[in-house]
């Protein structure tokens, strides 16, 4: 069974991922700092659900729980919490990056990095050897993850420089329905899927709207 | 009647554009510095079409007979090309850029610059005074946009910092069918959008396509 795990489990781009996930039958652990907020937004998504399919964790207790941990939390506190749970990863964990260094000026969506790099790369440097770290998600729109009766039908695009940590996560996307996961190559895409997350958030401003999300056509 | 010139004609991205706009029923000129090859350009669309649509001429005659003027040149002869046509350039000139400052290291695509401005901002700032730049059509697969009889079902984004302009790119981009202009804001998000359609090359190499581009869902 697709064991998952979310630090920053009470945010909504998490609490989104996990009503999906445990909607297509993985086992879902939100996690957070304090137990008690990590367990209100458990409860938040089951009574969406209708079940008691996921349950809250304190972030120590996720690695230990899950394979796939999700890093959902905003990404300026990224590092803090691969440091934190450091110990807690060994060699074979997967780390998913869904992060977007996005910051608003005058109201417009700007990209917040200012060197080269992807938020994810600066991750991935941060893990402990043999977990390997792979970025997904980052252009799907948190607002529309948690709207369960609206289909997805967009791309979900993975990126990594392992193989079988790469795959892991394709596999476990492509257990959500009208979700379409597509190989984008090594962990350095990120640099762009960072940036078309941003886009995404301008297109919604430009034309009033919140679900705005990407397509390939021709593959 | 639509008047586009493009610099560059010879190229693929240009006669892909001239074709799809020809057919559509605009009046369409190919500019080269040689005013032979610019004809054989011409003289090939021509035969595609199976209708004289289509003409050639130099650049220095392009500005005169077009109202929009495409910079299909490779990306790093944008800026000498325009230096080139500044005199001919005048007040209400709208120009396109659809480069894409992309190179191939070790057979991957790659962003080609390394500050943070897109080629489209570079390239607008050298131009005369009234005249306007309009970022579009760079995340379109030259190669598709040739192939008459396959629909593009996708979006062109369109972003410039002159409303007018950006409009009457947007009106002309309506004018090729199932192709959905979208409004993608001011024109440093070609940072973005010369990103991606580096990242869409990139996609065509790991899926073995050629026709990979973006169709955002939501909007």
């Amino acid at each position: 069974m697709l064991r998952l795990g979310f630090f920053g489990g009470t945010g909504i781009e998490a609490k989104g991922l996990a009503l999906r996930f445990a909607s297509a039958g993985a086992a879902v652990i939100l996690g957070s700092r304090s137990s008690d907020r990590a367990a209100e937004a458990a409860a938040a998504c089951n009574a969406v659900l209708g079940r008691d399919l996921i349950r809250g964790a304190t972030n120590l207790e996720l690695p230990g729980n899950a394979d796939i941990l999700f890093v959902a939390v905003p990404f300026e506190h990224a590092l803090e919490t691969i440091q934190a749970s450091r110990d807690q990863l060994r060699a074979g964990h997967v780390l998913v990056d869904v992060t977007v260094p996005l910051v608003f000026r005058e109201r417009h969506a700007e990209y917040a990095r200012r060197d080269d790099e992807s938020n994810s790369e600066v991750v991935a440097r941060s893990l402990p050897q043999g977990a390997a770290l792979v970025a997904a998600f980052k252009t799907i729109p948190a607002a529309l993850l948690a709207e369960l009766d609206n289909p997805l039908e967009c791309d979900v695009f993975v990126c990594g420089d392992n193989a079988a940590a790469k795959a892991a996560v394709l596999a476990a996307a492509s257990t959500i329905p009208t979700l379409r996961p597509l190989d984008a190559g090594p962990l350095r895409m990120a640099r762009i899927l960072e940036r078309m997350a941003v886009f995404a958030v301008e297109l919604n401003r430009i034309h009033r709207r919140k679900g705005a999300r990407f397509r390939i056509q021709g593959i």
